[in-house]
């Protein structure tokens, strides 16, 4: 089942690029926030390596709540659920670091992720992007779910001639170092309440 | 030993349908709520799958307690369990999701499930309802449970004429998208307090 | 070492059926409760799913508190201890599930198990009792322990051809489909004091 | 390196028997107590069962603390620690229970245990003390230490003709069904500040 | 993907050396802290022995907050999260050890760490430095990144002969014996915000 | 990478002797004390025994809080790090255990330990002292890093005169029952505040 671009912006999810044996394929990423005390629950059949990116995508926008206009105590008073559906698919790797990284701030601010991004990229604690692997199956299998705009680590700039030009031709690449970068690109000016 | 359809609307409780590689099979699920601190129990011999099948099912109502009419505080102060009988055979896989939100929903409310009813499909966060394998069997295993309505993801309707004529006539499907169209035919207007 | 039945009537134990490879044995039950902050503690050697079982046990129990005259914050202010003797034998199973929540009612509600019952059964959530396996082993155990009155699920009455003549008609079966019935038959009105 | 009896009484600690491939030994059971939050501490190397004892002990004292004089907050304001020396020597079984439920008892209650005894028997969850394995080599141990006067499970009246007359003339069997039994042998009536 | 050196002195970040069977690399610790309850996390696919090392460092600076000129109560309010880049890439270890203590007290100082300095050796938890392997690897990745200053362990100048002298010219090592020289080092005096 | 003597006394630090396949050799112990909740963390790559023979000495210390002129309070107070370096070395037995106890109690009083005392020996909870094996090697490798006092267990006393006579006539072995006896010869009476 290969997914598909969403029809609306969404408020609380990002669209990623995954890349196993099976070929390349999209990963939407979600998170919930309800009122609790604090606790991360991440879910979705996830390798430590994962794990382990979307703690440190956590504590970038932990570090970085006041910038992002996110209360600094959103954490002491709620629980917040990363799920990455598909949930018997083995899933793991830190690539989906910046998109992580975006969900989490989308459903902190309430502004909606567009629905044209898909990205890729490692995230550091210091909200880094470093690169990653599979570019080339990523790319295909973004253009295969009608997304237009993807967002990719600045070191990957070399494999972009890796990917037919045809699919090239329809997708616009934008390369980032800093997730900075990748919130200007994604997040649209709108609170919208999607679902 | 086979699943039999209920002999009343349950508080607490909805039917799902399993697939094994014995063949396909209904499944009950119970849920229990108490006085507490916060604690979700998972038992039945669950896999890891399922039970974070169960925390995004729970994670989802959370995040919609107002919309659901559920005091937004259950959780603080309410112990919820959640268990599948038959507690000798392992089960598995993100299936049972819609069925373990419905029974959260029922236990949470006050609001009875009908009796007629079967139903699976993976959630999500958002509350989306996921494609499911082995549709053919769950349908079988329905059939002769003697339930009559059986809700299935909207993406499995192609796998509706793998279904034998004499069964597809006996049962009502009805492909849902959400969970709120799951929650609107599978839950009565009563609030009945059965065991 | 085959069990034997009890000398009196027991406050907080009660007596359960067991079939293992080697032939069918009678089992005790023990449940201590202190004053504590709600931690619930299960030994005995006992496998996962005896180990849910025992919480399905202990949850139906705190949802029904009021109905069985249990102060309804018994857990907040107590810790519960589930043992089983003979603690170098593993014991498994869902089929001791009546037998824990019967001695749990008796040692919350200090009212005494009569000493000539045995029970064998698995415990839903919402206090049904499903069928076991092995019930012409356990009948036979129960009957060399001096029992008298086996209380068994409804669905096992098929099973009750299969016990020696002799054997069953020393016994009285008592065949019932909630635990509402195994209380009523397994305790005494009385609130005796052994150990 | 075979155990010896203790040169004095000793508050704390009480001397159990075990039995090994490798034949019959002592072993020293020690009990600290110290202000703390109710954490119970179990070390020397000790197998799941003999953890399990010794929970079975610390239960069956928790609920009968008014009687052994035992101020019934001890849990909350306390830490106690049990721990087997020869640290590097693996330990398991029940039949340790009785020894950890009297040295714990010693030191709660000031109370010392006499020197010369040594004990072996199972402990559950109602005091009772059940049957245990390899009476003879533990006799022959106890002996070779020292010690006169062996505590032993009633139902093991029937191995004392299995060990040898010189060694059974040195010493008093005192066979016990319950805790109460042992605790009145063991204790003496003085609080001793041993070390 | 070999490291470089940092364009700009770094607060929160220090660059470590580090040797497995593929070679030296640089390796980039980051330390993020934020208002919490006392949590350290440590992620970066690290073995036992880096998480122990980076405890040391953690309990080190701990009993020096004084000296140190970080305020006494920051454990208790904030959450302290150490990552170590290229998530997908196991690391294990004690040698990183002075290189996670740098960018800890640079962290809660704000001062920032020099970008033209590398560092290796082991820390105990009196702030000891203690030898470490493969210098000669480390120093050659340290070159390559562009690292002008090496700060080593003082029992490894013997092995700086090892290094091939086209090398050793470009790099002034620094060997050092406790983690005062490491900070003296390593620190800036002033307080950068860079990313 | 043989153990030297230390050049001062030490406060939160004391030597032990290990013994591998690979030989003896002088071990360092070092505490860390700061203020906390109670936690005790053991790091430097230890086995379950020794974990479990620092959590007998910690315990051993507490009971005696009064008499070593500790505040009762220091575990509430506190968080207490024992480490042992070179950690990437595992390290197992019970014979750092009185080693163990010496650096928390000069930890927590502020009392140095002597630079030219080493020492081995299993401690109980009791504060007993028990004896270890391979005293010759240990003797060996305390004789080479320069020590001069070796606590030993009384019952090893028996075994000097394994060691040449060499090594001997440079050593002055102290057999001890009991922790207090390794104390009295361990700790100065001066507070240094070395590191
Ligand atoms: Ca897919
Ligand atoms: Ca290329
Ligand atoms: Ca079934
Ligand atoms: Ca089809
Ligand atoms: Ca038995
Ligand atoms: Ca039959
Ligand atoms: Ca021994
Ligand atoms: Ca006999
Ligand atoms: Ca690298
Ligand atoms: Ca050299
Ligand atoms: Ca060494
Ligand atoms: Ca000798």
């Amino acid at each position: 089942r290969y997914g598909q671009a969403e029809l609306e912006d969404q408020v609380g999810a990002a669209t990623g690029l995954a890349y196993t044996a099976a070929g390349g394929d999209t990963l939407s990423i979600e998170v919930s926030v309800s009122p609790g005390k604090g606790n991360l629950t991440l879910t979705g059949k996830l390798g430590d390596v994962m794990k382990e990116s979307a703690q440190a995508a956590f504590s970038y926008i932990r570090t970085r709540a006041d910038e992002l206009n996110i209360s600094s105590d959103f954490v002491e008073k709620n629980d917040i659920h990363i799920h990455v559906p598909e949930g018997a698919t083995p899933k793991d790797g830190p690539s989906a670091g910046i998109t992580m990284a975006t969900a989490l701030v989308s459903a902190l601010t309430g502004r909606a992720v567009s629905k044209e991004v898909g990205m890729t990229g490692e995230i550091t604690l210091r909200g880094r992007v470093l690169p990653i692997g599979g570019l080339k199956q990523k790319a295909l299998s973004a253009h295969r779910a009608g997304l237009t705009r993807i967002i990719i680590p600045f070191e990957n700039k070399k494999d972009l001639d890796d990917i037919p030009e045809s699919v090239r031709n329809d997708l616009t690449f934008i390369p980032v170092k800093h997730l900075d970068e990748v919130l200007e690109q994604a997040l649209t000016g709108e609170k919208n309440e999607s679902k």
